[in-house]
């Protein structure tokens, strides 16, 4: 398989379509780099786009977006639901196949260091890239939004990574950072009872004492009559889908509930589902290289 | 993912290196063909070839290592332990993504004709693409070997399906067909009771009433001290690694005995795990498009 890295910035846009496919055209010019996906909001005035590639081409095709970003949008006239603080908002790196996450933190460091230098604009590091723990969290950075920024920088524990220690007026304030892929996983229980769903939720979720790279809610699916136990797994190579997948049906055994199934919402690495047939087929010494399609690409 | 077939054609020479060398380097200088393996047996005096790539690269790379081969080997002179008809001795091809067993076959007889026509080679097709019950099994094509090729052909039952109905004395006769990716799988035992996993073997294999497409040997691993059921997926489509794995499980439960591990062996087509993962985490809906890797080359 080739180098991928994956990235999904968030440009403060979601209503003029014009300057929104302008933005996108950036991405779309560059060589062997895919758009995946758009998506625009027109309340929160904001849209998300996902594109792949080589790291290279990746940093090319988000700079180059991040810079026509910076010359369309006026964070003075931006007006939006969704908490923003820059025109391109927020830009995460997520290493897919043959990249590993020093190398993704060191991208990101890279494209924040030019965006800041020669765009102008400040920029922080957050999540795996951030340079101090109270900058790891992306609402943190973002508290008090654009029309807080002018102040927060003036502070000492705010000063930004790259680019200049005052507000980009138009541009306002940028945060690039590495993070793992998400996935999107949920498991179906054969009860309706969402106090049972609640109560797994609560025990495999790292908020509160279960495992650390899962995000979990009890929901009810009323048009199935079930509950579900909704997750976001932030960290599949280190808190394996197949690990919580079996911790709830432990669970929802010790209320006399069936697991009836799960859902893989959106798109999901390969090896995040590699893992599970891996081990629960108690393969020994497998390695990524033996799946035949990694081989033509690499 | 790309539209991918592999082809592993075997070619009658495995002694002279630079002869074999030729060959390869038809395959090697097609563009966008990745030449994944080879290996040559002095013994048998053959060379098996693996690569990969799209149709019609993997049709024109095949075509030419064919033709190299039908001017550079002579079979009137070839020796070997390996039971062989022909020059290039048979030519599977085989659909890995986003091909259909249906293209694959229609791939195999457009190539079977080039050869037929081009290259004045009689040809049968075999397996998938056989065009007669008595023709799938390449052992009985095969069955009198290049010297019993000239009296064979001769009948009407033997008639090739493309070329010339004699024999190329230089060249012999090839056989082409579609068949699925094979993935070598073993379970191990935790016994050294060779008698169980020989009645497991028997009980999950097709030949002795068990699953269709699984041949299954009980072995034993002396350097572990334990017992292994040996097996050949000649269709994990439709028999799946996890359904075999599950039924030897059960089987061993039966003599008391525990499944300790799993090996594949070599390389295994990526949806032969996922099918897996799919499986035990019981996921409702998947499709092969949600992996975030088939989405960058589609």
């Amino acid at each position: 398989m080739a180098r991928l890295i994956e990235c999904v910035p968030n440009f403060s846009e979601g209503r003029n379509k014009e300057l929104i496919e302008k933005i996108l055209d950036e991405v779309r010019k560059v060589e062997d780099v895919k758009l995946l996906d758009y998506s625009s909001d027109k309340d929160h005035n904001r849209t998300v786009v996902t594109f792949i590639g080589e790291p290279e081409n990746v940093l090319e095709a988000t700079f180059n977006a991040c810079k026509r970003a910076s010359e369309l949008i006026d964070m003075t006239k931006h007006t939006g639901e969704h908490p923003r603080m820059g025109a391109t908002d927020v830009i995460p790196l997520i290493p897919i196949s043959d990249v590993t996450m020093e190398e993704a933190i060191e991208l990101s460091r890279k494209l924040a260091k030019r965006i800041g230098e020669e765009l102008n604009i400040p920029v922080f590091l957050y999540e795996k890239s951030a340079t101090a723990s109270h900058r790891e969290n992306l609402a943190e950075i973002r508290k008090g939004q654009y029309e807080g920024m002018a102040e927060k920088l003036k502070k000492e524990m705010w000063k930004p990574d790259f680019g200049p220690d005052e507000l980009n007026i138009k541009s306002g304030v940028t945060a690039v950072g590495a993070r793992m892929p998400l996935v999107a996983f949920n498991v179906n229980l054969g009860t309706n009872d969402i106090t049972v769903a609640k109560k797994i939720a609560k025990a495999v979720r790292a908020s509160s004492g279960g495992l650390k790279y899962c995000k979990a809610l009890g929901i009810e699916i009323k048009e199935r009559d079930i509950v579900q136990v909704s997750m976001n797994m932030v960290d599949y190579t280190k808190t394996p889908l197949y690990r919580v997948f079996d911790m709830i049906e432990r669970e929802a055994n010790r209320y006399g509930v069936n697991v009836i199934g799960s859902e893989v919402i959106g798109l999901v690495p390969m090896n995040a589902l590699i893992d599970c047939a891996d081990y629960y087929l108690k393969v020994e010494n497998f390695d990524y290289g033996q799946i035949l399609e990694n081989r033509i690409f690499e």
